[in-house]
C-alpha cells in the first residue's frame, strides 16, 4: 500500500534538482515568453528515453545516442521555437558549440538537449548561449520552466506527486511536457521530462518507461503526423534512498496518462476528447489498427466538430481500416447510448436526440465491438475544427 | 496510328446507349438538383468493375456479386443522397423490390444498382421507384444524368472520346463520375460510369480497367478516407463492330486520368491540386508509401493551404513513413526549385521568395529525390481549408 499526493510546483518538488526557464529572444511572437530552460541534479542521474520513431531524428536526439550506452548526465538543456531538425552533422556539432559555452558558466556532466519548433534552420548560437547568462543555477523555477518549452500550447503541462510507503518512507517523481499538434500513436510531437529522487535501479528505467509510454503517449492522436523530436527523458538521481517498484509504476503510469489526456486537450483547435474503445476483435494488432484509424480518419474528426452522430462514418472507417469484422456482428455505442446493430441498423429520432445530447460534451467514448472475439484496445482522439487549420496554414510565419 | 477526337454531351455519343436523370425529392438541400438517373442500352452489354476496398461493401455492391461471373446486363440504376450501405440484407432485399417496380415499366435485363450518400438509412422506396414514372428511357439527356449523381460535387463530371482509327473505322468511349470528399488512395469515394460501343472482348475489359484505375483514381487523395460505395463499373455493347486494343486503353486511360484529376480539383474545399512526385525511392512499395503519406498528411496539406514553403513538414512526413531514407542523400523541389539538399540545407530568402510563387499556383509540383535507389510512384493531394471542415462538419443535416 501507498499513498499519492499530488504536489504544486511539479519540479520544484523533486530533491536534488534545479530548474529555470528564462528569454532570449527566439520568440518573435511573444517576445516576453522564455524560450530556454534547463533541468538540472545536483548529483549524476541515471537517464532513460523514449525517442521518435521518426527516421529523421533531429540533432539533439542523435547528439544524446552518441553518449555511451548507460552513460549519466546532470543537465538538460531545452529551447523552443527551432527543433534543431535536418540540420545534418551542422546541428550536432552547434549542440557541441553550445555545451562548450555552457561549461565556462556552469559544470555539467555530459549535458543533453531537447529541441521544439521549425524544422530546417540552424540554432541561433549566440541568443541560446546567452541564456546561459540569465540563469540561476541555483533556482527551483518549474512554473518558468513549464511555460519556456511551449509552443502551441495554450496552457502549461505539468504535474507531481510524493509517494508515500506504509512505512512513511518517501520519494517524489514529477514531470512537464510541451505538446498540441503533430500528436500521433508512433509518439507524439512532444517533449516530456521526468524527474525522480527515487532510489530506482538503472535496470528498471527502461522498461518501465517504454510500458508506460505505451499506454500513455502511444494512445492519443490529434493529427497523425510524427515529428523528428519527440521525447520523453527521464532522469533519476536517487537522492531520497527509497524505492518501491509497484509504487513507482503506478506512480509513473498516472504521470503519462495525465499528461498525454493534457496534450489531447490541447489539440490545436480541439474541443473535445473522444475515447475510441475498440473491442471484440480477433487480435491486438486488429484491435489497435481500428481503433487508431477511427482517432486519425477526418471526416470523423469533422463529424465530432460538427456533433453529428453520424455512425456511418465510424462504421465506413472501421470497414476501411482492413481488419476482421462483419456488420451483422458489429455494434456502436456512444458512451451507453447503442447507436447501431443489427438488430438496431436506423437510428430513429429518440436516440438521435440522446447522442447529440452526448456529443455536446468535451469527453465522451466511442465503443465499437467487433464481435469477434476478445481483443480491446482504446486510443484517445480530438475533433478537428476550423482552428486546426488557421494554426497550422499560419504556424511558420 | 489513331486520333482522339473529344466530344460534348459525353454519354450521348456512344451508340445504343441511353440515359436520364430526373428529381423525385431524395434532395432536402436542393430539391431542384436530379437525384435518380438510369444509364441503359439496347443490347446486353459486357460488365467489368472495380469496387471499394472498404470490408464493409454496401448493399448495391452486394447485389451486383451475387450475379453470376460473367453476367450481361443493359441497366444501371442510380441514386445520390442515400448510400444504401450498412443497411444489411434488408438494403439488398430492397434493390431487389426496386427492381421488380422497373420490369412493370420497362424490360432490364439484371439491372445493377450503384448508389451514393449517407450510410445507415435506408433506401426510401417509394421516391426511388416514381422515377420510373418520370424517366424518359429513350433519352439521351448526358447532361441530366451526370447532374444526378452528384453529392458535394461543386461541377458535373463527364467526358467522352470518339477513337478514330487509321482506316477511317471509329468507336467511342465516354464516362461519367462524381466524388469530391473521401478521396483516397485505396480508391476515391465516387462512382464512375464508363460505355462504350467498342467491340471489346470480355476478356480484355478487366484487366485494363483494373490497370487504368490503379494509375488514375487509385493515385489521388482528398482526405485519406475510403468509403463503402466506391464503384467504376464499365458497359461494352459492342455496337460499332470495332475495336484496337492499343487505342482503347490509351483512351481509357485519359478518360479515367482526367476525371480522377477533376475530382481532386473538386476536392472538399480545395483550392491546389498538388502532385506528390516521389523519386529514388528502394523499392516501389517505399515508392508509394512516402508519396501517398505526403497526400494525406494534414501538416502538409494545411501547409499547402497557407501558401507556406514549410519543408520542414514534407521531410518529416517522409520520415515518419518508414520507408528507407537518409537526409544526406534527400532533396525536395517545388517545381524545378531546389528547396532542400545536404549543400542547401537552409532556405534563403531568395529561394523563399520563389517558393511563395510556386505556391500561389493552382497547381504545381513537390518532387522528393530520396536519391537511393530506382523506384519512383505519383500521387496527388489537395490543400486543407477551413471549407472542408465546414463541409464535413454539416454534411449529413
Amino acid at each position: 500500500m501507498f499513498n499519492l499526493i499530488p504536489l504544486q510546483n511539479s519540479l520544484a518538488n523533486v530533491q536534488g534538482f534545479f530548474c529555470d526557464g528564462v528569454n532570449v529572444g527566439m520568440r518573435t511572437d511573444d517576445p516576453s515568453s522564455g524560450d530556454v530552460a534547463f533541468i538540472r541534479s545536483k548529483v549524476p542521474c541515471d537517464l532513460a528515453a523514449v525517442f521518435t520513431t521518426n527516421t529523421f531524428q533531429a540533432a539533439p536526439l542523435q547528439h544524446y545516442q552518441r553518449y555511451p550506452q548507460d552513460f549519466q548526465s546532470d543537465f538538460i538543456l531545452i529551447n523552443a521555437k527551432n527543433a534543431n531538425a535536418m540540420t545534418g552533422e551542422r546541428g550536432i556539432e552547434d549542440i557541441n558549440t553550445i555545451f562548450d559555452a555552457l561549461q565556462k558558466k556552469h559544470k555539467a556532466l555530459n549535458p543533453i538537449m531537447s529541441s521544439t519548433g521549425v524544422i530546417g534552420y540552424p540554432l541561433n548560437i549566440e541568443k541560446i548561449t546567452s541564456a546561459f547568462e540569465k540563469f540561476d543555477f541555483d533556482a527551483k523555477n518549474s512554473d518558468k520552466t513549464a511555460k519556456s518549452i511551449m509552443t502551441t500550447d495554450s496552457f502549461q503541462k505539468e504535474i507531481a506527486f510524493r509517494v508515500e510507503l506504509e512505512n512513511g518512507d518517501f520519494f517524489h517523481i514529477a514531470a512537464i511536457c510541451k505538446g498540441a499538434g503533430m500528436i500521433n500513436p508512433a509518439m507524439a510531437t512532444m517533449l516530456c521530462f521526468i524527474i525522480t529522487d527515487a532510489d530506482i535501479p538503472k535496470s528498471d528505467m527502461d522498461p518501465l518507461l517504454k510500458k508506460s509510454v505505451d499506454q500513455s503517449f502511444n494512445t492519443i492522436s490529434v493529427d497523425g503526423d510524427t515529428s523528428t523530436n519527440d521525447s520523453v527523458i527521464m532522469m533519476a538521481n536517487k537522492t531520497s534512498g527509497i524505492y518501491n517498484k509497484e509504487a513507482f509504476e503506478v506512480t509513473l503510469n498516472r504521470i503519462t496518462k495525465e499528461l498525454s489526456q493534457l496534450i489531447l486537450k490541447d489539440g490545436e483547435g480541439a474541443n473535445k476528447v473522444v475515447a475510441f474503445k475498440l473491442k471484440g476483435a480477433q487480435s491486438m494488432q486488429d484491435a489497435q489498427k481500428a481503433s487508431r484509424a477511427l482517432s486519425n480518419s477526418l471526416l470523423v474528426k469533422t463529424a465530432l466538430f460538427g456533433e453529428d452522430p453520424n455512425w456511418g462514418r465510424i462504421a465506413s472507417t472501421i470497414g476501411a481500416s482492413g481488419i476482421a469484422c462483419d456488420t451483422d456482428k458489429l455494434s456502436i455505442y456512444y458512451d451507453d447510448l447503442l447507436i447501431y446493430s443489427k438488430e438496431h441498423p436506423v437510428l430513429d429520432s429518440k436516440r438521435e436526440a440522446e447522442a447529440n445530447i452526448i456529443m455536446k460534451k468535451e469527453s465522451y467514448s466511442i465503443t465499437c465491438d467487433i464481435g469477434l472475439g476478445n481483443f480491446e484496445y482504446t486510443s484517445y482522439g480530438c475533433d478537428l475544427s476550423y482552428e486546426y487549420v488557421k494554426i497550422n496554414a499560419d504556424y511558420r510565419t
